[in-house]
């Protein structure tokens, strides 16, 4: 039984530093997870379309999203559901989405984690 | 010596809901970080004036904004530096910004962490 493809959705931008800054994000899943793919909702390549084709074209039926988010709003609501369904259609893929990352208790600590180094750093 | 004030700045949202994944993600800082607090850029209280008010009244006067953004974009480049400027001299603070907590490489890490749960909880 194959796992799904894990698909890393950012929200996408025109400037290079932005997407640096996720792939940079993305690097550890990528390392550790076969097939985990970074995609774009918007102004960047590549798209969820681009992504699941080519999964599809190898043979990948089922695909998990899973938003670099820090929280849910109109676009986690209403956009990205309304692509999947067409995607899903265009491609014959079944396709889960799931919550943000940042509404996962690792993220809160992480956070903490990082303020923390943050004081070490500028406390004298 | 005093630390400064930690402020987890997050970009502010009409929708309760998005506001409430920011208040979860903040809590493991708020527990752990004496004095940290919260604010938002817009469209909700506390802003960062609010808060820098606040502790000034308290004789604090040093503010460490740690964004809760996963990448620096407009905002982080030109509109928050500017609000920062002004609340200086309004204030007569210090306040120092940071990166965005997605330039953190434990950021990254955590992702990594949160899409290995995923991974176990879809896979049968």
């Amino acid at each position: 039984m194959n796992s799904p493809r894990i698909i890393l959705l950012a929200h996408g931008s025109s400037d290079k530093r932005w997407r640096t800054t996720f792939e940079e994000l993305a690097a550890p899943t990528l390392a550790s997870v076969d097939g985990a793919r970074v995609a774009y909702m918007e102004l960047a390549e590549p798209s969820m379309d681009t992504v699941i084709r080519e999964g599809v074209t190898e043979g990948i039926t089922e695909f998990t999203i899973i938003p670099l988010f820090l929280a849910a709003g109109r676009h986690l609501r209403k956009d990205v559901p309304e692509m999947i369904k067409e995607l899903e259609q265009s491609h014959g893929a079944s396709i889960q989405l799931t919550g943000p990352i940042g509404e996962s208790p690792l993220l809160g600590q992480a956070i903490r984690d990082i303020v923390r180094d943050q004081l070490e750093e500028t406390t004298p």
